[in-house]
């Protein structure tokens, strides 16, 4: 009936795919490219034709030939303000560059703010051949581009720990494990009440710093101390340290998701008479710069988020020259104990 | 005698370039591709052969036609370490991205060691048509990307202050006049002895933010206090704290050329027992986000970078849609008055 069943080993094209979903072949195209002036129902008609005659832009792109791209593409929904304060995405993308600087390959960013855009763009950047594989970061829970990716038949590797479902090759930081190490010291400098200062929930590296306190203070038989729901920037420490002071019972000790949220912390309780680490003890995670600048300095754990850039590219160069990668890499995390937990 | 000649108004091609500088067209080709394969000196000749015929491989592209590359160019020639350090990029990123998101542009990142991979790195991305502009950062004392980039008939809004010689639009932050303010309240306070970290003096903006430091104590009929050249890293920052505790006469107050070597420069002092603002006054630039949280909170001039990068990237796409756009358009900086000055 339809013409791909005339020869099975033919490659399907995208005149198959239009014919199949009764639209042109500029329908498809536009589907695969941004999708402007295509309805979402349409979109959705097309997108499954392709899938069910396993047609996809980049096979469609490598049928053409050509080069390859030289260039790594990021597709970015953080919003501007995280880009800026965050320290992981200007470490890992100096990791970026010094994998990409001697084989001369470009970095390609783009930023999007909502999921239909977002998948637009993966398809976009490998539907025009912009990019020769992706680097994925800022990993979410139930993460949709998993699928995506995998549909497009597409070069990934990961940032992060995917949990199940990932078929990409991942690069992790051994660091969340360290928090069970920082848990245990603060128990064993005899704090009963320890809080947590968490990161937003939708975040996977969020979820996981909260879950692995949690556990270790359950396997040592305590209750969790108090929870208050930061945002990883500096004013959201601040907000989240003024609560926990104000609650009740207040805890001697707090861990904070991240150092941005410990440091402003220090401030709101050095502001309130409260001595850091006589009265309460301060710790944070991802030993930024500052962290062991601040007076007194920061407990944390340290996460080479550039080494993970650099080995994440390397992977994904490795992949695009068809050599063998290793399903999971790790990079070691540290504990930094200092003055701020009485270390 | 050449083929150029029989018809003036005719578009120099590749193959005219070729033929004046005896090469192939391939070998024109990878001069402005990345240079593999070529000599400098033959590099050399075939450019001066374009430069004559005025042949660029935009102008090659545009005949060829073709719609826009949708990307935006930086080519980085800053150390990984700085990439990841320091406050100016990732803002300034967060403000090409709040730009670019609306229109679905990418920004395409390269990261360069030297200067022959730079200047081919500029020839490539206009050439191949991967970017339809460029956005200059960084820009050093006598800048050579400005002919560079002339010659090629690229698009540019250039980020910052870029003195004499450049034809391009530029967009700066009024932050550095800031500086004076900054140090007339030091000699208001009854400082004379003002001592300056600087930044490197091959990047303009460390030498505008010291001389704007010097000026002003001669204005006040000060001689200048020590000097200590710093890197403008954290390690730096506290290295020339250490030299200038050390030497004589001691300075009374210091102003830093960024907040990264105020906020180490503070340690270093607490750590010897000085009292800041009390016997020590410390003063930065950047006002970095945790400028406000540190103890005691650090006086600084607040830049914004992140509204830099967006309005710079706002006067490319309206250049590349061809508007009108203003030769030169400052952003505001503040000067802010926080403990470490007594404030």
């Amino acid at each position: 009936m339809t013409e791909e069943l005339r020869d099975p080993r033919r490659r399907p094209t995208i005149s198959d795919v239009a014919s199949r979903a009764g639209v042109s072949k500029g329908a498809v195209s536009r589907t695969f490219n941004g999708g402007k002036g295509i309805s979402a129902g349409t979109m959705a008609r097309i997108r499954a034709a392709a899938a069910e005659l396993n047609w996809t832009p980049s096979s469609a792109a490598r049928a053409v030939g050509g080069g390859p791209a030289k260039a790594v593409g990021m597709v970015l929904r953080r919003p501007a303000e995280l880009l800026e304060l965050d320290p992981f995405f200007p470490a890992f993308l100096a990791g970026v560059e010094s994998a990409l600087t001697s084989v001369g390959y470009a970095a390609v960013l783009r930023f999007v703010s909502d999921t239909a855009t977002e998948r637009a763009c993966y398809e976009q950047l490998i539907g025009e051949r912009r990019v020769d594989g992706f680097l994925l970061t800022d990993l979410r829970h139930r993460d949709p581009r998993f699928e995506w990716l995998s549909r497009l038949e597409a070069r990934v590797v990961v940032a992060g720990s995917p949990g199940r479902g990932c078929t990409f090759p991942w690069v992790s930081t051994g660091g969340a494990d360290k928090i069970r190490d920082l848990t245990r010291h603060l128990i064993a400098q005899g704090h009963r009440t320890i809080a947590h200062v968490a990161g937003p929930p939708t975040l996977r590296h969020a979820r996981r710093r909260r879950q692995l306190w949690e556990e270790t203070l359950a396997e040592a038989g305590l209750e969790p101390g108090p929870v208050v729901t930061g945002d990883f920037t500096a004013e959201g420490g601040a907000r989240a340290t003024h609560e926990l002071l104000d609650g009740s019972p207040r805890p001697t000790a707090v861990f904070y998701a991240n150092d941005l949220m410990a440091i402003a912390g220090l401030s709101v309780i050095a502001e309130r008479g409260i001595r850091v680490p006589d009265d309460m003890a301060v710790a944070g995670f991802d030993d930024i710069v500052l962290s062991s600048y601040v007076t007194p300095a920061l407990t944390t754990v340290r996460c080479d988020y550039r080494r993970m850039g650099q080995i994440a590219t390397q992977t994904l160069l490795a992949q695009l020259r068809n050599e063998g990668v290793p399903q999971q890499i790790t990079i070691g995390g540290e504990l930094r104990l200092r003055r701020s937990t009485g270390a």
